[in-house]
This record gives structure tokens, C-alpha cells and sequence, in this order.
């Protein structure tokens, strides 16, 4: 088994990952709008950040996590001022951001929940955790873009990726597995899901309005 | 007078109603959108809960009520599962939706006011603190489903309905009426004011741009 | 060098100045939207004390400002009361609320880059909160009432303006300037830069797609 010094030391490496992941994607969207080198920054910083910084909040783990490291920052920038400069290089950033995207949504949905269980949370309460955090990265980065929520496009599996990865990782943990494999395994299957619907379309059952909706049609 | 046992009961049912039409609104709002069932799941969580996270985290009341009492999840879930398989036979789910929103503004005004009296605040605070809380939790809905927001539909009452049944659980409360008298009229007087503008249109004048605005008129 | 009493009452006077400002600009959003009295208290408060409250949020300062001195929300209820009878004089109230908005942005950014390092953040931190306490406020308001974020306006120096605003103060702060002076001199940078981009159009250059993008074209 792993010392806890290494725990640590994994579980911020997944956090770097995870801002930097996300502040990738941020500052894609500022390119598609065409925005100044400090709008790039922004828009980086607030979706690098977003997620475990609402975690944060709700826990009430204060201040929060960059507040405390500000090493966070600095990679946000960093990757707006890459972006910047190389982001035109890209075939296709739209596609990019989705990718990258995908690959935040399932570390921060791990994180979430390890945060929580590890503030003493139940395991419900860690699973919501990991899925609100997830999905606020996005949600803050769209509405800031003016675009619609990528959450949003309807039947495609995203919040459900991103609960399953929170699950295996809270059920495992449950189980007793080591803490960095139980991380790895949820981070595995909550990408996996995301990848799947972004390149086979895969997608569960929407709610479909039935028939019985008109008041008329009622007893038929 | 009633125990402060029964108090602190009454005031728990109260927060589960609240949480639970909210988490109703925001599932019918994912029906509307025709999302999965996680996407009911989340969109029925955030929306339940949204008023009162943000006022733990405005008062500093944390962690937020749902990491500290995961039933709250539980309902939320519930709902949101009972609401994709018979959401279709409301003969209109918006008109359902608007009234449980009208529940839970009149429910979560009276308790983010009752909330913050509680931690010592002062009553003008408790005040915005109904009203604040109260829109949040449609608001959060609303931005999350795309929709223009409720809060929105201008002169209809609807922040006016949250301000006067804070304003009454506040006064009463400030006149000595037992606190769970105070709850409850603080409801009635903000759910029905609601009622009425929903019912018969009620509406407070809007601000109307008058004579006098163009530059060239000024004067005549 | 002035004693800490005067420090500590002069920065009570910019966010009180803060606060007014940005919950005109936030009455000012209401009446453009037609709404009642009540639309404009709630929007003028949630505008005036947003980015404040975000930036209590994120430091831990809870309960955040105005919970602790509700003369904040007394500011907020007097300035949409006076609005709602008085904004239809103006000749051009979208033009009022950008120059509101823009004193509003160079007063936030400073203060919080100042309550950061009041409370031993580091400078970079310390700049971060300035930028995002001063969007927070403008990007509140525009969410609320539906408008295009005025943050968005592309190549306009709005961003950059609280940037160069915090940088001053807490670079001035790190050179051992008197802290009412390091404030008064960020606060001229910040608000002349976002005047100047608004009077006179100044711009950053913003990203611009380049040669290159498309597949076809890659290695010509």
C-alpha cells in the first residue's frame, strides 16, 4: 500500500491535471470568441478553477484550494498564453475543447468525491459532489462564453459518465481498495463513458413525451 | 409555546417541502428539455437544493445542509425518478411547474429569513436573505435548462411575493408571534400573493419609460 | 502614514462606493427590462454586492459583508428606489450604466486585491481576485437580465482594465506605498484604462484565426 505522502502527492497531481485540462478548454472557448490575451486568461483561470472551487465552497474547505497554492494560477495562465499564441494551428478546436472537456469532467468527478469522503461526507453526499463539480467547470465556462451548455446537449452521456465515475470510485473506496487505484478506476470508466458518447454516439434513452399527454387522449 | 425540539422539526419538514417542489420544478425542466435520467437527476438536485446552499454559504453555515444531512439528496433523487416516468401525463407540465415554483419561493423565503435570524442577523438582512435564497433556486433551474427566467417575466409579482412573506415571518417573529406561527403565516402571505399573480395576473406597475427621455425633448 | 482607524474607514468608503455604483448600473439593467420596484431592488442588490460576496465566499471572510453591515443593503434599497423614479430623465441610460459599471470594475478590482492580502494571500492570488470579484458583479447583473455580458464586448479593454488595476495596488502594496495610496493610484489606472477603451474604443488585439486552420491548407 501506498504511504499517505504519496496519496497526497497523487491527488494533487490528478488536481493539476484537472485545472490544467479544464483551463485548456476555457481558454478554446475564448478563442472561438475572439477575445483579448486577458479575456483568454479569464476565461482559463474560471474554468480551470471552477469546479473544485464550488466543491470547495460547498464543503467549506476555506479558502479555497488556489487561495491556498496559488501554483494554480500560474498553470492557467500558462496554458491561456499557449492557447493564445498556437490555438489557430488546430484543425478543429471545437473538437479539441470537447476532448478536453471529457477528460476534466472525469478527474474532477473523482476528485469531488474523494474531497468529500475525506471530509467525513456520506458516500451519496460524495457522489454529488463529484457530478455538481463536474458538471460546474463546464457550466461556468459556457454561460461566461455565451455559448450553449455542452451539459445541456441532451441524450449524449455526460452527467451520467461523470456519476459513474464518482461511483466506482466511492464504491471501491467502500470496498476497501487503495485510494490511488480506486482514483484511477473511476477516472477510467467516467472517461471511457464521456468517450464513448463523443465518438460512437452513445447515449441513454431521453424522456420522450408519450402518448396520454393531451387531455383528450387521456384513457386511450 | 412549542418545544424547541418541535420548532427545529417543523423548520427540518418545512426545509424537505421546499426541497422537494424545487427539485419537482427542475425535473419537469429537464422533461421539457428531454433529457436522460441523470440529466433529471442533476437538474432536480441543484435546483432543490440551490436556494438553501447558497444561503449556508452566504451565512457560512458549512458544510452546506445537504453534505451534513444526505436525506435531502435522497428526495431529490426520488423525485427526480418518479418525474421521468410520469411527467408525461400532466396535461401541462409548465403549468405544473410554475405552481410548485410558487410553493417553493413562498417556502425557502420564510426559511432563508428564518435561517439567518437564527445566526444573530439583523432583520433587513434576514429579509434579502428570504428574497435572495428564494430566487436562486429558479434561477440556477432556469439558466441550467436555457430558459428565460421566471424571475424575469417583469411586472408579475414573484420577487415581491418572496420579500412580503420574509417581511411578515420577520415582523412577526420581531413582535414576539412564536416562530412557527410566523413561518406559517410568512408562507401564506408569500404563496398567495404568488397565487394571485399567477391566477389573475396580478402585477405591480413596471417601471415605464416616460415623457422626457430623448435628448430633444427635455425642456418642452 | 495614516493610522490603521483611517485606513480601515477609507475602505469602507470605496466598497460602500463599489456597492453604489454597481447597484445603479444594476437598476439601471431593471429599467431597461421594464420591471417593478421590487425586480429593481433585488437586481440593484445582487449587482452591488456580488463581486464583494464572491470574494468573501472564495477567501472564507463568511458571513460575507453585508450579512455583517446591513447599511450595504440600505445603499442598495435607497439607489433602486431612486432609480425607479428618476432613470427615465436620463437621456441614454445604457450609456449611464457602462460608466457606472466602469467605476464600479476599477473600485472592485482594487478592493479585492486588497482583502487578499489583508488576509496573507499571495500577490498572484491577490491580483486573480480583484479580476474576478470585478467581473463577477457586471456578469451577475447581465445573467439576471438577460443581456449579452458586457465582459464579452470582445476586444474592449474590460478584463485587462481590473487586471492592470490590481496589478498596480499590489505591486505599489510590495514597494511599501501607504495602502490608501497604493488603492487611490489602482483604482485611476484601472478605471482611466476601461474609460478610455469605452471613449475612445481602445482595444487589445484579439485573437484572430490565422492561416493555416483548415486541414486542406495544412503544409502549403
Amino acid at each position: 500500500m501506498l504511504s499517505a505522502d504519496a496519496l497526497s502527492s497523487t491527488l494533487t497531481a490528478v488536481e493539476f491535471a484537472a485545472v490544467a485540462v479544464f483551463a485548456g478548454s476555457g481558454a478554446l472557448a475564448a478563442s472561438r470568441k475572439e477575445m483579448d490575451i486577458f479575456g483568454f486568461a479569464l476565461l482559463a483561470t474560471v474554468t480551470g478553477t471552477g469546479g473544485g472551487t464550488v466543491r470547495d465552497m460547498l464543503l467549506g474547505n476555506l479558502p479555497v484550494f488556489w487561495v491556498k497554492q496559488p501554483a494554480y494560477l500560474v498553470i492557467c495562465l500558462v496554458i491561456a498564453a499557449l492557447m493564445f499564441f498556437t490555438a489557430h494551428l488546430m484543425s478543429s478546436r471545437y473538437r479539441v475543447l470537447v476532448w478536453l472537456d471529457a477528460i476534466g469532467l472525469a478527474l474532477v468527478a473523482v476528485l469531488g468525491a474523494e474531497r468529500a469522503l475525506a471530509t467525513g461526507a456520506d458516500p451519496l453526499v460524495a457522489v454529488t459532489m463529484g457530478v455538481i463539480t463536474a458538471a460546474f467547470g463546464g457550466i461556468i465556462r459556457d454561460v461566461l462564453s455565451g455559448e450553449p451548455p455542452l451539459l445541456l446537449s441532451r441524450h449524449e452521456i455526460y452527467v451520467t459518465a461523470a456519476m459513474a465515475g464518482a461511483i466506482v470510485f466511492v464504491a471501491l473506496t467502500g470496498l476497501g481498495v487503495p485510494r490511488i487505484a480506486a482514483v484511477g478506476a473511476g477516472f477510467v470508466i467516467g472517461f471511457t463513458l464521456r468517450a464513448c458518447a463523443i465518438r460512437y454516439g452513445w447515449a441513454l434513452p431521453g424522456y420522450k413525451p408519450r402518448p396520454g399527454r393531451e387531455p383528450g387522449d387521456i384513457g386511450y
